[in-house]
């Protein structure tokens, strides 16, 4: 029987050491080992990889330093709109929420659609009449304020203004730097995204994956998160949750081709997944990262950028946490 | 370089002998045929693979004989929320829309996606101002009504009534055999897609696919195709198109394991196909077909119900089509 873990992300992106000072710092390794350790709560409890995963996401949901649940960004029209996804390897059981407005916690959401419903992906007023409907918490959009979220879709709206005729990322940031504005893309921020692996003691394995999207992104936009095979995905190989470029994710299906490679070409954990980082998304432009388990219990979590929120518990070892690369 | 080749499919279920008659079937056949013709002109002509796919499935959206555009089956609430997608396997773009009610041709917005936006998925009303602006066509939901949709869209609901506590499709079948009702679940159309993948002269593949999803669905529901690497997906290995039961399309990432088979496991086309649709789908009670083509041009086109309304058409050859196994 393998040592049961979780493995935790809060985002890859642009985690530059100059704009972080010690006490941001703090509170971010902080947050990430409660979260951690609530996880490996569970997992020592006897509970399920699928249970693990889902309270580690809700309680990354509820904490406003991550873009998910409170302290999602907004988007163009300054609304919140959320995905989430949570899938069980055990039995390819999934479930998933795309642009919902009202949730406290999407991967409840998504819990409930996976155990509840004959769907796999729910999205807008109906998966929050299905999510009332089975008592879930409902809230109105100021619990989803931050000040920080909401200074930094200003300054994307500001910038996006005078370059709506440029859709190159690089030759707006370049824009935005002589003008000496932040920059409009904020890596950091474009890639958040928060998600739990885990294997528990009997082997099974479990993702889920929850988001607020990307900053001043258009209503509407769906990216990896709520894709099963793309920012969620797990079987009795690997499962895995992924944070970055949406789209590119989308397109390489990435979260499903680290357990592809593992069951069709022998490949390793570790090299399955450094493949879709290091390789095929950086292919297409692909930025970000992933965090994946196996049924060994083995765990990697690599990023193509400079950063990425991550920890690893294992039962009955102490947790670690890590920000930079 | 290979010979250029189209396929469709017009959805898989159980389509018997029984419930169709000699015109009903010419109708079918006949409507199959003009899609194939007009696709294998596209690429006679020197046009894309991923010009072909489009204009194939934008005629079967405009036919009512298929569920999907014009003939799309209609919501619980008696309304209609189409899906589609498309892949470019030369540059691994795509485009999907979700949950789209006033587009004439969702498969159009799709594309618009693929070419005109950083997006690959875009759901909604936030999809339906984007193909607004890039001048696509809008429709009223009167566009989309045929009397057959309607009236199973009545029987659904009457018999759903009375089996709001029972959601198991087998109890609920029984049910309405007994009540000699018409079979609520309606597989026919339940698995009701439209889809083309072809392989062009260059040797570069695309898929394109599209749906009104299921009759009588839950508002918000969302199957397999917009979602890339379910209902559709193309790389440089093989392009894929599924119809069939939604859910069990995306929990095993369908159309992208056809490729991922061929490039990690070193399986032919035919193979990697038919463990997908004969071994995983069946192993999670997932029903329906996919068609697929790779790059030498090989076309396969299984399903594991009693029908798939297909057909295909090598540049400069007659077109084949089919329904029954």
């Amino acid at each position: 029987m393998p040592q049961a873990v979780i493995a935790i992300h809060g985002g890859a992106g642009t985690i530059t050491r100059a704009a972080m000072d010690a006490n941001r710092e703090r509170e971010y390794t902080t947050a990430l080992e409660q979260v951690l350790l609530a996880g490996q709560r569970v997992l020592a409890d006897g509970g399920s990889a699928l249970d693990a995963v889902t309270e580690a996401v809700r309680l990354l949901e509820d904490c406003p330093l991550f873009n998910a649940g409170r302290g999602a960004v907004l988007t163009h029209d300054g609304t919140y709109e959320l995905d989430a996804a949570v899938m069980n390897g055990a039995t390819l059981d999934a479930g998933a929420v795309a642009c919902v407005k009202r949730l406290r916690n999407p991967v409840l959401a998504a819990r409930a659609v996976l155990e509840r419903s004959e769907l796999v992906l729910f999205a807008a007023e109906g998966a929050e009449a299905f999510a009332e409907a089975q008592g879930l918490e409902l809230v109105a959009p100021e619990y989803y304020f931050t000040q920080a979220r909401h200074d930094q879709w200003v300054r994307a709206r500001a910038t996006s203004g005078m370059a709506l005729l440029d859709h190159d990322a690089a030759a707006l940031a370049a824009q935005a730097a002589q003008a000496g504005a932040v920059d409009p893309i904020d890596p950091d921020n474009k890639f958040g995204t928060v998600g739990a692996v885990a294997c528990d003691a009997a082997g099974n394995l479990a993702a889920a994956t929850s988001t607020g999207g990307v900053t001043n992104k258009q209503v509407g936009r769906v990216g990896d998160t709520p894709i099963i095979g793309a920012g969620c995905y797990a079987d009795d190989v690997a499962a895995v949750s992924s944070t970055g470029t949406g789209e590119m994710f989308i397109r390489t299906v990435a979260a499903y081709d680290v357990s592809a490679q593992m069951r069709y070409a022998g490949l390793s954990l570790e090299e399955s997944a450094r493949r879709v980082v290091m390789e095929k998304l950086p292919a297409i432009s692909g930025r970000g990262g992933l965090i994946a388990v196996d049924r060994a219990g083995n765990v990697t979590l690599p990023f193509n950028t400079e950063g990425m929120y991550r920890g690893v518990a294992r039962v009955g070892d102490p947790v670690n946490v890590w920000i930079y690369g």
